[in-house]
Order: structure tokens, then sequence, then C-alpha cells
């Protein structure tokens, strides 16, 4: 059998074969309970086991604290760009930071339930920094600031978050985490909610991941679904609604191998992180010290998840892209709206396919150089 | 290997076998593209390979006239209670028939959004017969009518959908048809919209299909999430928000499967809807039969689908639980709301489980009689 093709897709994306491998053995038959995980009712004892096991490693994994519900729900970060302001802008009034094509989407949705005010916007820039927390311009009575901390299309990463208290907000932090969720470990101190479709570093699309901290909870907007109401859904323990049963036993499966993961001695997210490191300083050497290839984006901004790069001779990128593919090395194409290539890095990327990836380029620099 | 078990479960509920082994096999790899499904961008050629052919299997399989929308979404049932109204219920007032628990929690829902006037409500017999639709009190300014077209909990279903315009009214019909869409053909033609969660007949939970009458696209509430708007869903293709890929998947599969189903010389949904004719009369006639179980619902109103039923001596329902499942009979538990006994027999149950389970109990009355 051929080595895999590594998979460099933008979401969904490349899971751990192992997970996939296990998932495949257990299709007919969980642990011998005679009925595959898609069949089972969401209310009997063996999906009850899958689930409390999900939330259980992810709250380990991700050092979740106690005083954060984790919510399994579905809908996309997307949906959530309403949901958010349905559920936590009691009074109106929103601040979001635009640092890419991801939050600039979420400003335009919650504008339609609140007035929006943008903290910065690096549209001006081609959305390739950040600026300085200490220049944003926050309200003084936003019911919360929204970030996207990683733009999965730009290729734009807060390394940190800020720390809304020390800069004078009393603001609650709302994070779209879609793209680098379990990434690295995130400080929960700064954060009041965190929201991440699951199709990324997780599992299967069609489960949204939210993290709430359970004082936020309650006065959902009249309009808001029930179904979407998140101090209903923690109540229920994400069980108001089915949830997606499969997509949460695949991420479950997805916990169990990243708690055990090792990588330079260390295990775990440590581990995972230590890799995600190693994985984009490999590729982004590479960009820099090549004459051919090129990444637009500050490197204190630049993401460990996505990266966005170009051909300087444009004409070259179909050509480029066929014979990546060829080589084993699938999904490089740019997002639409950007064009050029895009190497997503998450965290079933293993570092031998950066590795390939970078050899590739340098192959390829050199045949078309 | 044992035969496998038979899966009663109300849903997320049995899938065929020959569907699960594909999908195992097909788990790391999908037609030898390098990737599995879950790993696949929502916009790339695989899946949309994958996505239009599920839509076509179903638009022939279900006989969906061309005038139809189908819309894969996230939410579920649940969700579709409050999304519904929002984007339908232009003038505020609902029509809501309630037959059962899941019409009930429609009709509760919707009030959030419109004014709600009930045409019928069996609550009062328990849920356990259908009204004469000459008698409904039918309002002429509703923006539609709301039934539930088989009552998951309840076992109630409609074998004719009422002809609307034969009884007057000009409101369009909304079918909730979760639990009975795909066991047999529907008359589109006195239909609006139609609107059903994935994990009965169709695939796995976190997958919504909505069908709904192009004519009725347009003009969602302001309040409603963009996500959930109809009328950009449809005109996406599914595709504004990445959907629930895998799922998809499988239910197309299931299309599959289910177009080639073969049952008695038919073939299809023909042949599926004259087995699953054949599974309730076996399943109720034994149930008439006996001394021990019973059925409450009226003969003409009873489920195909779903067969709540109960021991005439409640205290054996432990009992006949457990050794039901020594038998290979499986999730057979009443819902909590009702108590006793159901038995879900959705197209991937075949006659020869009906078999099974009649003849179990008649064993067990003979037992414990």
């Amino acid at each position: 059998m051929p080595p895999r093709p590594y998979n460099f897709s933008a979401g969904p994306a490349a899971l751990p074969l192992p997970v996939l491998e296990r998932a495949a053995a257990e299709m007919t038959d969980w642990h011998g309970c005679g009925m595959g995980v898609m069949e089972m009712s969401h209310r009997g004892a063996e999906f009850g086991e899958i689930m409390s096991r999900a939330e259980r490693d992810l709250r380990a994994l991700a050092e979740v604290p106690d005083d954060f519900a984790v919510l399994f729900m579905q809908g996309g970060a997307l949906a959530e760009n309403a949901l958010v302001p349905m559920n936590l802008a009691h009074h109106g009034r929103v601040d979001v930071g635009v640092s890419g094509a991801w939050s600039a989407k979420s400003a335009a949705e919650a504008q339609r339930y609140a007035e929006v005010r943008r903290v910065f916007d690096t549209s001006s820039d081609g959305f390739t920094s950040l600026p300085d927390p200490a220049t944003w311009r926050l309200s003084d009575d936003a019911d919360y600031l929204h970030l996207c901390s990683n733009e999965t299309i730009d290729g734009v990463e807060f390394h940190d978050l800020p720390d809304l208290r020390a800069l004078g907000s009393k603001a609650p932090l709302v994070v779209d985490c879609s793209s680098n969720q379990l990434s690295r470990p995130f400080d929960w101190s700064r954060i009041g909610l965190a929201f991440g479709g699951a199709q990324k570093n997780i599992g299967p699309a069609g489960l949204t991941l939210v993290y709430v901290r359970r004082s936020l909870l309650g006065g959902a907007d009249a309009a808001c679904p029930s179904a979407f109401d998140f101090a209903r859904v923690a109540r229920e323990g994400s069980m108001f609604n089915t949830p997606p049963t499969y997509a949460i036993y695949i991420a479950g499966l997805v916990f169990e191998w990243a708690l055990q993961f090792e990588y330079r001695g260390l295990r775990g997210l440590g581990a995972i992180e230590a890799q995600n490191i190693d994985k984009a300083a490999l590729l982004y050497s590479a960009i820099d010290a090549s004459g051919q290839f090129e990444n637009r984006v500050t490197p204190a901004a630049r993401s460990r998840m996505n990266v966005p790069f170009f051909l300087r001779r444009e004409e070259l990128t179909g050509i480029f892209l066929a014979e990546a593919k060829a080589a084993g090395l699938l999904q490089l194409k740019g997002h639409k709206s950007k064009g050029g290539l895009r190497a997503s890095l998450y965290n079933a990327m293993p570092l031998a396919g950066v590795e390939a990836l970078v050899a590739f380029m340098k192959d390829f620099e050199r045949r078309h150089g």
C-alpha cells in the first residue's frame, strides 16, 4: 500500500489515521453492544458513556476550568455569529476586532442584532497584521468584545489573547477559535466565551463547541431559538436537542489520541503545541528563504495553523497544485477570495508532512526557478 | 460471528448493515482519492460529487418535485420549530394541529414568534386518535398550518396528508416528517414545506432535511440567523455554512441502498413502504391478539414507524427489557414520558426483526402469562 497522502485542507481537514481506523473497526459494533455509534439512542447508557468521556477528555486536554460549561452544538461558527449576540448582547452593544475575513463576517452578522463598534480593522493592509491592543478603541459599555483568534483564510493568529482587564475594559472576551482550538493552550482567565466548528482540529463538520463561563449564561434574547439558548443547552447537558452523536464520538476519539500524543518528550496539548510550532517554523522559513514563494503576513501575526502563500510567478499556481497532488500533497489551493496557495497545518498533520511539502517546494523552485 | 441484534431505537436508529460496512471500508480513503470523507473540503470536487449525488438520489427516491428546494441543514427538528416560523410566519399567525408530544412542542416554540391557533388538540384523549380534517378549526389568515406527520413518542401517524385546498384553506401545509420521511411516498402537491431530522430513516443525527416549495422562499424575519435563512441556504446549495459533510455522505449511501431495495417484486420506496406495512401489521396483530400486551392508539391512526406498547402487568416491563436484550432485541424501552415499551420499525429494520420480536413476545407471554 502506498503511504497515505498528506492532506493540507483548511477544513473539513485531515484526522489522525488511528482515529479513522478505530472508527472503521467499531462502525457496526461499538464495544460489543451490537450497535454502531450512529445507531444508538442519545439517551442510552452507551452513548451517555461516549459523551461524558468526550467532555471529560476535552476538559483535561484543554484545561477548561470548572466554571465554564462546554456545549456540544450544531450550526458551525457561522450560526454562532448570530447566536452569540442573541445570547450575550443584552444591551445591544458589541465590540469587534476585525483581523480578517471571519471576524469581518462576525461583525456583519452581529450588526443585525446590535450596534457594532470595530475596535480595530486591518482590512486597509489586506489583513496582514495585528495592531497592539494598547491602540484598540475599546468601548466602555460593550456587552462583549469579539475576536477571531485565528483567521483561517488570512493566516493571521493571536499568539496571546489580550488581557481586557489590564486594558481597562470590563467586557467579556468572546473568541471564535474554530481554527486554532486545541492547537495550543488557551488562557481561560482572559476568556468569557469561546466557540468553534469542529472541522479543523477536532472532528467532523456539523459539531460546534461552545465554551462559556457559567456566569454569562441566561437572559438570551426573546427571538433566540430554544435549541440555541446557551443556558438551556448547558442545563440539559447538550441533550435538549438530539446532539450530533457520531461527530461527538469521533471528537472523543481525537481527544483520546491528543491526550496520548507525544513529541520531544512532551505529552498531550504541550506536545501538540510543540509540534505545531516546529511545523510552522519550518514552512515559514522555507517560504522566506525562497525566491519563488511569499507569505505576506507580518511575522508576529503569522498563523501556525493556516499558511496562505503565493508564487511570485502566479501563472505557475495551477502547475504547482497539479504536481503537488501527484506527489501526494493534497488540498493546497488557496481560498477562492485570495487565490494562490494555502497549507493548513492542523494537529493531525505530522512534521513529516511539512518536511515533504518543503522538499517539494524546493524541488519545484529548482525546476521552475 | 453471532447474528447482528435487532435494534428498535426510536432514533438515532438502526442503519442498513451494507451502508455501515461500506462506510467502514471507505473510512480512510474514499474512491482512491487518498482522503476519508470526513477530511475533505466541502468545496472540493470529491465532496461536490457526494453531495450532488445524495440530492439527486433523494429526489429520485422520494419523487421530490423540481419546484421544491432540498436543504441539508443542521439543528434538528427542535431548531426547525423556531426556524420555520422565522422563515414563514410573515403575518405572525400560525395554525397547528396538536397530535402528540412533538406537535405540542412545535406549537409552544412557534408561540414565541407568532400567534398560534390549535386547529385540533388530542391531548384530552392522551394522543391516541386523529380527528377528521373536516372538523378542524382552520383559520382563514394563517401563514401556514403545521402538522407532525408521525408522532415518534405517541405512535400516531397521518396515513394521508390533508388536502388543505379541499378544506377551503389557502395556507401552505408544513409537515414535521422527522420520523416517517422516506418510509412511504408523500403527496408533495399537498405540502408547502416538510422538515425532519435525519436520525430515523436517513442517517446520523446532526443533519436536518428541509424540503421547501421555492415559491415560499424569501422574507425571513430580521432576527433569523443568516445560516438558517432558507432562501439563502437554498441559493447557496446548502453550502453557505459548512454542511455536516459526513452525515450527508452516510445519507447518500442510505439513499443508494433504498433505491435498490427490493421486496415482493417491488423496488425503491414502493418496496420500502410495502415492507413497512407488513412489519407494522405483524406487530399490531400480535399485540392485539395477546392478553398481555396492549397498544392504546386508535387503529386508523397507528404509526407504522413507532409502536408504543405496554404490558398489562406493568411490573414485568423491566424483565421484558432485560430478556429481550439477552435475546438480541435492543432499545425497546418506551419514551421516558410514557413508560412501557416502544418498537421503532424504521426502514432498516427487516421483516425478520419484527418476526423475532413477535416470537419473543409470544414466548414471554407463555412464560409470564
